[in-house]
């Protein structure tokens, strides 16, 4: 029996048997780390929201102190992953080079991106005000920023998109991820949201790659902002880059589970119902409702 | 380059920049933690669930001796981060006073929701029997109590509400989010829930705070119980405490991703299938189903 | 007070308050550690796809050396993990000539299943190369194994599929319910799946213990294969084992928060749009809208 | 360069090379766990002494719950290292019936242990006396619980000492042992020891296997009670199990750094002052003190 | 047999069983930590060489955020461990009062040691320098921080002094018994310890606590400076804090093994050599030495 | 109170304070780290002895696995270690140049290290022999190794023992003091110890760094070869790198506590007696033993 595990582990050990799910980045690096990857958010969520998540006990006199060891850690780390995502990417064959050069680059990557903090920490504040005042059961700020799953989707997909803008590959599509885990909210890194923009609930919402929404949005639990199709290319594989995700303007609100598909454009103010489909436009102030659903016999004995 | 990050410590670490999502507790109290939290809902499953979740071997000759080290544990935890939700909400001036009256205040609350636990275990007993008489792949109470999410939910929402009857503030907000993240149903703890209660599967689920749920009533995953609209104040503030959730009756069964919302009532048997939009009220018995789809073209290419 | 305490660990340690949530595997085993499974899970994800999730630098060189112990310790703790999901659903009381036999039996079982690695880490090399196809955001195969929910999910599903094919009770279930927590997607491990399936996104899929699905199928988020309804017993209980849930043929597209119920059949190359709720057979290559949506007037002040 | 590494990673793994330091114990029995053990030790630390060593606060009413739980663990974990201390030194070929008759054995060895606990407690006590009569600096009887190495040494000597009665090999060893690494106090297991015995500072301690000591007995540290020499068999190997230490009668005090070799007396009352080497008995009250030193011209420029 | 198991839990829980051993803090404190201790010792060494022993890479740019933040770990686990101490040696009947009062005071005390940190940091400085000029062997100062166990001791030492002077009870021993126990060099922390003074290799050390220390002494590893005897009071316990150690003046040097009793003086410059027993005063500048050892005729066969 | 503490950090934070006690290597390269170092022997540990320090049950059939992944792991972590000691006592400015080339030194040097495991393997097996035959109550193989220090301090010593010829700073002291402080063995790296080498229970056992130490040599805790005197160079400083410890030829025997100083030799086949204090030539064969010690009234009221 002993026999046929060896054989089973030389068998999985084969290149023929690995090869299509088995990536060795350019010049032996290492890949990126998940583990690390989660430690690099808390402590930006440490470093954004002082004392909710870190330490249980935070004095403004101290607060320096702990932004200055945070932030010093999350250097370190950052500089790290981002050097592993860029090493993920590379299609360079000459070594050497292109390696110290990536040294250097992920580096000032970190530093650009952590001068942006401030900024991501004013934005994450217009989306508390949202959230609060979007939702009568909140009761405090400090609720919001302790249980609310959009904060924690909003401050994952804000500093993904951050590292999209500085051309970090993979990295922020982990973080997303990490997010969509946690929240059950899917919003990809490369989708443009404005200010002021809340999700209430936010289970099963999808904001797809090329969405771009405005500012006072705000969506509900199951909204899907998502492609109708695509185009592909001569082999059927899709082409990649095509914008194919809705626009949504300034002050729209959409209802749970509703299913908005294709570049098309949600004007300003409109509000769309739960459940629907939506494949076309909506002009500004719009209303969008399911048709109304039948009374019928239904013979029921349980089950899903 | 560095000194670009000491720059950044130094804004990060500024009131104008950090007053917005920064909150001090009155008299230096620390902060709620969500990790002790944790802690504090797996002492509690524990308890209730004796041999599924702490030790792996556990005989009845034994089991008084685990319970008391557990409900031990429990107090002294529980009774720390009930002060803190005190603390977090208090907004007396007068320091020392007070303080010392909320000692004894939280260790109160905590032997007064430990004395519930008894009670809370028997429901939730009634809870497991209806996720078994309502899923015919089902094979045993203790497959449910080991994978079925809806006890994972339920749990914290009994909980979470025992402890808003005692009118803890935000902890019992932290408890019911982290059964949303773990299981993507989102019960608010302020919501009345009656014996027999199951969701199946679950995921995408939202009872909203003012619902009122009666016996043997069945969910879906997807499914909303939620707001349509809500009043606002002469600010635009949404005005707290309103009912404006709907009551669903005893023995309702609602199928996936339906969404019903406002004060509406839903009477005792009615029917209502998965993905309609309802608004008014469902009659006793009555049966409601989304108007027949259409087979229409649609030109595919893939993707969301 | 504290007798108070005293008082509530009697009553909870009295096999009346425990009795209905209590279960003691015959001959005194312990329970299957939910725990030890993840552990069982992350060996086998790091088997089958080596290099992403256990150390971060794995050369051609070495992969034989992790390869090996890293199937060693699955070996030891999933024979471990199925000698008591044996126990669990054990109802032999002429004891240990049973015991035994079952020690054996866990072992053969282990063997087998390893044996079947290859060809798992095979059929998902096909699913990984299905979600590349059908999301034009994927930039490559591992953005996808490190990113994609459905790959979570699925090697859940098929590992969990396997050990329901060499008869261990619960412990499957406990896989595929992991898999949902992390995910959103909630595959039972009975459902039968062909290659190159995937679904985008995923948060609430459901996919019933009787489905059956084709090759080269599409899922978007929210879709459930459900049961519609489920023969009762004469005692009133869910008669077990009836196939309830759809047959979904090759090639079949199905979008977001469609709700397919009860034993029909979705024929080849169909497209299902959104939000839709079907309880009929639908063709080969049939297309199913929903109805057009009303534009109505809606009085808004917020919320869910 | 790796190429070596992989030709010594061969070599490593040949029998040849591990033949000499490698051991399987009979029956593909696992090996006893250092680890394991110490956390045994551990367990019965806090069972002895309650409050000091487990939870920080441990009320009277508690005690049963703690202890009951800590006496379940330590039977759990006892056992399974006894068992491996026989299977280590097993050297029975006929395997399956053995085997069964090891489980019970190691079972019923742990509890006789379990049962020689409170008698161990109460001998502990007197040392712990012994230890605050001997030492003006000492304050309390808790400082010498939590502070003082003997206690610690003690606790593992009478442990291990009352295994060694039991009959389980190896293990008694290996608990004596870490004692000796935290305290620099080396007992043998088979020392036969009396109540009152005390030791201070305790370093370079070392307590043959052969020695016997009364009552009231004190050392100082630095004390060996050791062999002269021993007679070897036609082989040139050590014989085993010749009584070769001395024999230290009641209320006898040894000063620091003496040395006392072979199977001599010391009788009763006797003191024997600091860094004397002695190789003959001592009478009842007898004296011994170092010969004077010289007052001599040394040339010194630093150093050892 | 599980029947004598329970039967010896009784037993154990019982006082007559645990009340020799057993000690409640009054008013219900609880008790010290040993494990809390033990993270205040590394944090206060983290703070004294920054860089050797918290992160592997502190550079001069963050030294002041690292410091701020473990001197604020530092000052809430002080307090919480003197308050404990406090505790534990409290004979207070009278609760509520005492309790506020030591409360401040705990904090008092902890500020105030804090603020010796720069100082213990200054003599620490000149015992690296000591042990660096009294060993050839010993290539950085660097070197002697991360290794020589003398360091270690010190540290300890010197902390633990101060928190005597401070009128801390208990929490000193805990923390030279730590030293002790990694080290082997048992210092007092009662005892008075010049500039300058370091301890070659170490173990077996002892330094009784009305010892008193000059400036540019070196010892030796198993050097004691202990009592030779002690009185007695009427009923037969040693009276406590009578000076009973030896005083050594500057730049005295005593050999390994040396054994020093009583309240003797070694006078300034003095050379004592190695295993010899001294009793009596040594002048200024003396010389000692062991007398010369015989050669004789020794039967030898091993072992001790 | 407060502010105290702000001013004690800055104190504490400025170059004045800790300049005396900080090192940072050149080129901004992190410190070793004691605790990886820790790790790395561990793995050694693990290598060496197979079976015993890592998993609990090794099979032949999986050395090669085991070995493989550990030895991976191992080079991995002693390269960067490596790194760092040279980086520590790297004295070149010029950075970038030499940094990149001590890169492939350090792997150089962990291969060449690694490359010599199976003799530090096969010397460590004439060690336990050595270890057997000297003490009549060790039962077997098995114990030493499990139990007996003088295999932990050989273990470390060969180690760092080979790291000092592979010219590798720093860190070979960090390795030997990590079994000082288990042991209470102090060997220094540098010095030269033969085969069949055994130190009995070897608490206080100092070997200085010059020490030659031939064959079968077996020596009793406490015992110290160390320098006499050294001499001093012009500012006072020690002359490092002089021959000053004793050089002790093949099958010599020294018992406990016997001080052995300056480079003097040890013939073959001497046998010294414990608590002698030698500083001049032993012939071979010789014998040496302590003046017989005098039979003195002493006045004895307990404690040193």
């Amino acid at each position: 029996m002993k026999k046929k595990l060896l054989q089973t582990i030389h068998t999985l050990s084969s290149p023929e048997s690995y090869n299509s799910v088995y990536h060795q980045p350019n010049h032996g690096s290492p890949m990126p780390s998940v583990k690390e990857m989660q430690e690099v958010v808390s402590l930006i969520r440490e470093i954004i929201f002082p004392g909710y998540f870190g330490l249980d006990i935070l004095q403004e006199a101290t607060i320096s102190f702990y932004t200055g060891v945070t932030v010093d850690k999350l250097f370190t780390l950052l500089t790290r992953q981002i050097r592993r995502g860029l090493c993920f990417a590379c299609d360079t064959n000459s070594a050497q080079y292109a390696c110290v050069s990536c040294d250097g680059k992920a580096e000032e990557i970190a530093v650009q991106f952590i001068e942006s903090l401030p900024e991501i920490r004013r934005i994450l504040s217009t989306d508390i005000q949202a959230a609060y005042n979007g939702d009568p059961a909140a009761k405090s700020f400090g609720e919001i920023i302790f249980c609310y799953p959009v904060i924690k989707a909003l401050l994952n997909y804000r500093v993904a998109h951050q590292l999209v803008q500085l051309n970090v590959p993979l990295i922020p599509r982990i973080i997303s991820e990490m997010a969509h885990s946690e929240t059950g909210i899917d919003i990809h890194p490369e989708a443009t949201i404005g200010e002021y923009f809340t999700i209430d609930h936010g289970t099963g919402v999808v904001i797809g790659a090329t969405s771009i929404i405005g500012n006072h949005v705000q969506l509900y639990q199951g909204v899907t902002l998502g492609a109708k199709n695509f185009p592909l290319d001569e082999q059927g594989n899709p082409i990649k880059g095509v914008p194919r995700h809705p626009i949504v303007e300034d002050n729209v609100v959409i209802y749970s589970n509703a299913t908005i598909l294709g570049r098309i454009t949600i004007g300003k103010g409109a509000i769309i119902g739960g459940n629907v489909w939506v494949t076309n436009d909506v002009p500004e102030g719009g209303r969008i409702l399911q048709s109304r659903p039948r009374s019928d016999s239904f013979e029921y004995g349980g089950g899903i």
